[in-house]
């Protein structure tokens, strides 16, 4: 899993049937000193994480291991929200 | 997944039988400021996507888990048109 | 999927009993421009493909979706012989 | 599978379900002369890992092999602790 | 595939039940003209592989198609020794 930030929404009315109903947020992905990698990800939302929060995503065939997302052509999910993480002894983000 | 502009189209008339009866488009991948990143992908099209367009595409075998590209050796689907996409709250893109 | 040249073959005998009997190709990936990437993939052909032709791969678990990789060590397969691609109505490859 | 070392970890109350009483933590790659490459991932510990220990971990669907890592959305799991590796017969690491 | 060269051994004494009695590889991933690239993987080894030697190496769920890596937590497998590769019709490799 990678840490992001999400910073915005994707609206797509013309999809795949199996796209319906899933919220679709822009991640851009953290480093581990809490810096923008300048990657990002559009992820499917299984936790009800809003814009700015820090979250963590899974990709690949991980993605689709939520109620939510199974059997959906969706490489990416947002499968916790984050309330703090520390290296080396050190918080580095708390919520 | 990831959001990218359908660029052009690839035909292929000698190809693995399951490979036949999909629509494979060119697409680049877009930046989260609408920027071209400079990479691309070869996708097989589920929507309808034109040329120009700008798409959301599944990668590894959740590109699999449409209707018709399941079973199929396609590791790429378009499975979404972008309407619109928002960073902090600002349109980005907009159709 | 990726567009590849075939660059050349790689011979080897001794190896899991489930690889015998598929070809071994070198495979450069190119750019959307038709320019190599620096980039390749040693991949399995599932289409007669010869050296110097231009190709499309596809990688991960979706190369086990064909008839000669199913359930093998596999994780690139040529699935198609590429005719022609075009980019803003432009071809950029013509075989 | 790739070396890291364990760098810290990651508190994330709210959550999908399914990742309730897993243990994340955040992992930093190593090269193989003991180097940090500057990437990480955050990986479930599936062998009890502590802060400063090498360790082997294993991602993509591969990471849901494990007992308790199985049909979760998990793309990263901690499967091993490095006790030494060698390079061309020189040891490089030794716990 | 990838083409890489053997480079050294890990051990691990503790670890995930399933990765009991597996040879861990370290590999040095090269490219088309036999030089290394800088990325490495750390390979179970299926063909009986030694140190030096050059091999193909498959990476995610197509490192479990093996008879000694199935149903475990491994994502890079060794499953073959490269006897030769060319390249427009030259031997880059010769074992």
């Amino acid at each position: 899993m990678l840490l992001g930030r999400v910073a915005g929404t994707v609206v797509a009315s013309r999809k795949e049937p199996l796209m319906e109903g899933l919220a679709l947020l822009l991640v851009r992905q953290l480093d581990v000193d809490d810096t923008e990698t300048g990657s990002y990800v559009v992820a499917v939302d299984s936790v009800g994480a809003g814009v700015g929060e820090v979250v963590l995503y899974a990709s690949g065939s991980s993605a689709r291991q939520t109620a939510n997302t199974r059997d959906r052509p969706v490489d990416a999910v947002i499968m916790a929200i984050v309330d703090t993480w520390e290296v080396g002894g050190e918080t580095v983000y708390e919520k």
